[in-house]
């Protein structure tokens, strides 16, 4: 009983990944959560997940059968697939979320679940891994490792100033009014720094 | 010389569309003009842009020289490719923009142009055409045709309260402070109307 996993990767329901690094992130992790949309891809191309989350009515027959001893249902109208797998992680003491598949196909759902970053980080840490790079929700001054010539985008969820040193554009208590002002940064060293008081989501290429 | 397309479409950087919906609205186009990014592909897989607009510095040797009658270099470093694409359609007289190919690649181009949006629709009338569905910016009280069941989007680019009728979820004077918070909703009947004094765009899933 002591054997709880204390980080997770949740397969959302986008585009299964293809990069390598997503890729190495799913073959190297200790316990996999699947949101149910996701399930029968993921079963079928990659594995058999630790448990499926979700409305579970994605999932085939089946699995659903086959799967039955990992299948955390959660009928919730109000939370997407992705929240629910990410709750599900938290109420079982997972630390540590890595979020992959959850870009690429329809996108509004793109974009609500790499903004949805900014309401997991308030109760655990968490990264998204997409195909071409990594976003990090941050709340406060971050420094973030990374190399020279990275392309880098900011995202502000809050209209708050915002202080960006490191970068080929800095900028100093700017307030960003379009999402775009942020994007197309790019790293002119082994860090950068970001900060704010408010909400904002860090992408960094690969 | 009065030959002028009043409207235009514009392919941008991003994958190149697979539906039906957005290379049928390629296949009418009175006028093309391609992003340089996207200028190799397009030749090769679709046809010849009217207007090849950008850095240039994409491009291949060989289209450069085949296609210098319309080959538009800009090599302004404070605006992206899209931006300079519709910038020249607005000088060429152009009232009508449909935007192609804008999504799908990496996120962060994905989010800043979806977002640019709001700032064309300032200047030209545009709308963005996914494989998924539509985004439409807008700025004032604004009633859309839809159809009963059409999924709808809604992300607020300014910090200002927001009507929402004829959807399955409605608003009334609501603040929406993170993406996520607008996404799933649903379109009752045939039309339904977006009310606000923000900057707002809207997403309708084919």
């Amino acid at each position: 009983m002591n054997k709880k996993p204390i980080s997770a990767v949740v397969v959302a329901n986008g585009l299964f990944p293809t990069h390598p690094i997503p890729l190495s992130v799913l073959r190297e992790a200790k316990y996999i959560v699947c949101c149910d949309g996701a399930a029968n891809d993921f079963i079928s191309n990659f594995g058999i997940p630790d448990a499926i989350v979700g409305d579970c009515d994605s999932i085939s027959p089946e699995n659903k059968i086959r799967f039955q001893d990992r299948l955390y249902p959660d009928p919730d109208q109000y939370t997407n697939d992705l929240t629910k797998a990410v709750n599900f992680c938290i109420s079982r003491g997972i630390k540590d979320i890595i979020i992959i598949g959850a870009t690429g196909k329809r996108e509004d759902h793109t974009l609500g679940n790499i903004s949805l970053l900014a309401e997991y980080q308030l109760r655990v840490s968490v990264i998204m891994i997409t195909d071409y790079g990594r976003f990090t929700p941050i709340h406060g001054e971050t420094t973030f490792e990374s190399t020279p010539g990275q392309q880098v985008s900011i995202f502000c969820i809050d209209s708050e100033p915002i202080t960006l040193t490191g970068l080929k554009y800095p900028l100093e208590n700017a307030l960003l009014t379009n999402w775009w002002q942020g994007t197309l940064n790019e790293s002119l060293g082994r860090e950068f720094t970001v900060s704010t008081q408010g909400r904002v989501i860090v992408f960094q290429a690969f």
